[in-house]
Parts: C-alpha cells; sequence; structure tokens
C-alpha cells in the first residue's frame, strides 16, 4: 500500500435502472449535482450516466445504467432482479496477478483474463456466486 | 462545490452476508487487505468489517454487514434477497436540507429526521422505492 491519501478502493459502483432520464433526476436530489458525462456502452447495450465530484479516479463513482435494447446483459438483470445496485468496481495494483489468487482459491471467474473497458483500462468481472452475491469488477489502477 | 481532490461522494457501500469470516476471506483477496476493524452496531443487531485504504473520510469503504440475531434488518434481508449488495451511503453537506428537498420531491423516506449512526454523524435512509430499488443512507460530511 501506498498509503497515500488519494489511494481509492472503489472505483464505481454500478446501479441498474430501466429509466435513465427518471434515474438520473432522483440521484441528482441526492447528490446535488448533475451527472459529469452519459455515454454509450456499446458492447454491454447500455447508456451510462456517471455521477462524480472529482476527477476520475480519485473518488469513487456512481454510475446509472440502462439497457439500450432487450438483449443487453442488464435488461436481463432487471427482468430477474429488478432495479438496484448491480456491480461494484474495486481498483487492484495488478489485475493478472488478483485473477490468478482468485483462480487459485476457487474463486468463480467471468473473465479468466483481462480485457479492455469503456474507459481504456484493464478489467474483468468475478461472478457473484463466489463473492457472497455481489458481482464484482476489478479495475487496474492507472500506471 | 469545494472542488478539492478529497472530496467524496460516497462514504461507502454495505454488503450483506450471511458468514463473516467466509466473506472477509473473500474480499480480503480482492482487496489485498484485511479488514480495518471489526465492530458490533447494537441497534442493528449487525457485526460489520470494515475495508478501507485510507483513513476514513477520505475514500469510500466497503462494509460487510452480518446480522447477530434473527430480528435484525440484515437478516431480513439476506432472508428476502440473498447475499449481496445492501446499501449505499452518500455524503451530503446539509442533512436536513437534502430531506426536505427529497420530501418536497415526493420521495419516500425511512428516516423524517436525521439520527445519530454507529459513528458519530448524522445519518437518515431513504427508501429503495423511490431510488430505484436502491437503499441509500445519507450521511452528514464532518465539519
Amino acid at each position: 500500500m501506498t498509503g497515500s491519501m488519494s489511494r481509492e478502493l472503489i472505483s464505481h459502483i454500478g446501479i441498474a435502472v430501466a429509466d435513465l432520464t427518471a434515474a438520473i433526476e432522483r440521484f441528482r436530489l441526492i447528490t446535488g449535482s448533475k451527472p459529469d458525462k452519459i455515454t454509450e456502452v456499446s458492447d454491454q447495450k447500455v447508456r451510462v450516466a456517471m455521477f462524480a465530484h472529482s476527477p476520475q479516479g480519485s473518488s469513487a463513482r456512481i454510475e446509472l445504467v440502462a439497457p439500450i435494447t432487450p438483449d443487453s446483459p442488464v435488461a436481463a438483470f432487471l427482468e430477474k432482479r429488478g432495479e438496484g445496485l448491480h456491480h461494484v468496481c474495486i481498483y487492484v495494483d495488478d489485475i493478472r496477478n488478483t485473477l490468478a489468487e482468485l483462480k487459485a482459491a476457487g474463486v468463480k471467474l467471468i473473465d479468466e483474463s483481462p480485457r479492455v473497458g469503456a474507459e481504456g483500462h484493464l478489467i474483468a468481472f468475478v461472478h457473484p456466486s463466489s463473492m457472497h452475491g455481489v458481482l464484482v469488477e476489478l479495475e487496474e489502477r492507472g500506471a
């Protein structure tokens, strides 16, 4: 551990919503601010509204995630669980090393190898069945 | 907004687990560290293991929450939903003001007035039915 003040544990949390506009309005009341940006992540077929108070990487963000098409993974989640907390993304220093440790411990991985996420970082998902019901995304901290 | 680097949006996320020891072991693999502390919150009848990389208030924490007794609110959650993401705690500058704004907007509140939480801060819960399925805890930022 570096021990620096800016060392974050959580990159962001993802919240699955059906109606992005309505959800933005509600979370604007809580956070006191509009989303910093709204983007489309085409491979997940979702639109994402990101709430942050600080430059990216310096504090944990809230991301509202809404499906664009019925075959989006988030549409499947909404169908099964309804709206709500969807995943938490945790920073790791060395994603390949963490994945190897998890695998050795018998943890079920969704991504056996890291892939490049929407924002250009290496990411990988860990299966909720091995993480006490939590869909965990790992994100390798930038250099 | 102060705009300072240390301005956090998320105080912590809470994860409901049945077996605290097993969950700590799994999240230790992900975070690369042991919990900073394990405490009992008697009015919620839970034990809480807190993972943090930084001094409290300087980065978002992960809290694993396990019921101590069958009548704990978290036991009811586990019964209904199973283990998983339970709530997100968001910092606000003026909790009374935020609660008034939410109420005026028709948001259902669990706590109409703030109360003192386990760590001495003013907190209040907002009902998930008004927050797209998310149990939101508000925490007034320390002076």
